[in-house]
């Protein structure tokens, strides 16, 4: 094992109408990830290793830890081996730069609960609401329906991981104009969005204004959530949107675009940004 | 909102060749659910609303907090009210029976992490084995792959609120000679199978010696230690199984089914249950 480890080879049996045959697969490297904070363990997560630093960054901006680099200090990966005995680098603690605020460390972490409304949709949205530093709502950017249909193609062309294991989900980055700038590939999807995230915020890029993140999957709205919080005012996905993920978006006023596929495409919030071409 | 809203419907522009058109579109509900044990929060879960007292069961089992039916005294939701004054159903609390342990909450629940070796695979797999009570390794059961390759089609056809709107992960429990028991469906695919195995919880079908979870999407790590604290021998997905996934499956002795598609699939561990039609 070492850094990089995006994929793993296993033997395995086919089976078909033709018989069964042995072969050798690369199957996408899954490893958990202890993310600790000054020293203290913040999360676990399972992910494919690589773009770890990058990892850590968006998740702590996800979850309203930082707002920018400036907030970090140091990153590094802890000592710690595994049973080959080399390090595992899978423990990465990142120090905070002086005056930013320890994070709360618990269940509600993504959102607060409050007793007098049990736990309800509302409160998730209004939690996020709070948290964001970059609303996207007054974002006047334009994309059109013409740009729109080919993130999905520029993204699988990227996915050179998903190519030999079919097993990864992706994130990307656009610019309104469809310039792509950075694809990140994961075993969990709210991971590949952290990656993705992460390099924005390592090259100072936060708040996202005028971009498009574009998913492989599904729009839920774990995803709506952290692209609010980096102010991303279009995000698009491949897949339908779950109906906390549409309401998200509407609350933030951000763009949310589904079963973007082919030629079509549709426009759940947020259509003023869509426009088709002249 | 009530009990069972597993679609909302909302307005949606599309986009096509042939021009924009406006419409009603189902989407898959998403709400968060708070789990709490004896009165304490244990978890935060976005899920579909319905059968959450199934989740419920079936993430105490695969946490390993409970074993069965016989570990739970009561469950209930908790009185609590959404912004239109009515109770949001998303709060649940479950009291354990006298003498079950409570459980742990924090960062290393799903598994432990040991300073000497930082986090790392094998650690992961250690911690599973330890929480196993069912080690589905013994389990003798044979599984055709006639009798496997018409399990898609099988969870398909019960896959109804996907068929409305897209965006829904489904999982399935099936006898090794393949009869349907349960199909549960859910924005999370850990969610969808919680359901299935909270099903079994509250059937006093735990251990699941000679069944087969089939899920519809990939197979990662977290799904696989799923099944083994709920004693499953046969794991099969219709995508492929991440690295760590195939290693738990190997551990536990599990087979691991992957790429079930058409007519083929993928055996990734424990070849040995799968037999070829005579």
């Amino acid at each position: 094992m070492a850094v990089g480890r995006v994929t793993v080879r296993r033997p395995v049996i086919s089976f078909s109408p033709h018989g069964q045959r042995r072969k050798i697969d690369a199957l996408a490297a899954e490893e958990p990830l202890e993310l600790r904070v000054d020293g203290r363990a913040l999360a676990v997560t399972m992910r494919t290793p690589g773009k770890d630093v990058e990892l850590a960054h968006g998740f702590l901006l996800s979850e309203g830890v930082i707002r920018g680099l400036e907030d970090i200090s140091t990153a590094r990966f802890c000592e710690g081996t595994g049973p080959d005995g080399q390090n595992t680098y899978n423990v990465l603690d990142l120090a905070l730069a002086p005056g930013v605020p320890a994070p709360d460390v618990g269940v509600e972490r993504n959102f607060y609960t409050t007793s007098s409304c049990g736990v309800c949709g509302k409160a998730a949205l209004d939690a996020v609401r709070l948290k964001t530093e970059f609303s996207p709502a007054a974002d006047p950017c334009r994309v059109g329906v013409d740009v729109l249909t080919k993130l999905p193609d520029a993204l699988r062309a990227e996915q050179k991981v998903f190519a030999s294991t079919g097993g990864l989900h992706a994130a990307g980055l656009f610019t309104s104009s469809g310039e792509l700038l950075v694809v990140r590939e994961d075993v969990g999807r709210h991971n590949a969005v952290d990656k993705v995230l992460g390099w924005a915020v390592m090259n100072g890029r936060i708040p996202l204004r005028d971009h498009v993140l574009m998913v492989s999957g599904r729009a839920s709205f774990e995803l709506v959530q952290k692209a609010a919080m980096a102010g991303i005012p279009v995000l698009a996905a491949v897949s339908a949107p779950s109906s906390l993920a549409a309401e998200l978006a509407e609350e933030q006023g951000m763009t949310l675009v589904g079963f973007l596929r082919g030629e079509s495409l549709n426009v759940y919030t947020g259509a003023e940004r869509v426009v088709e071409a002249p």
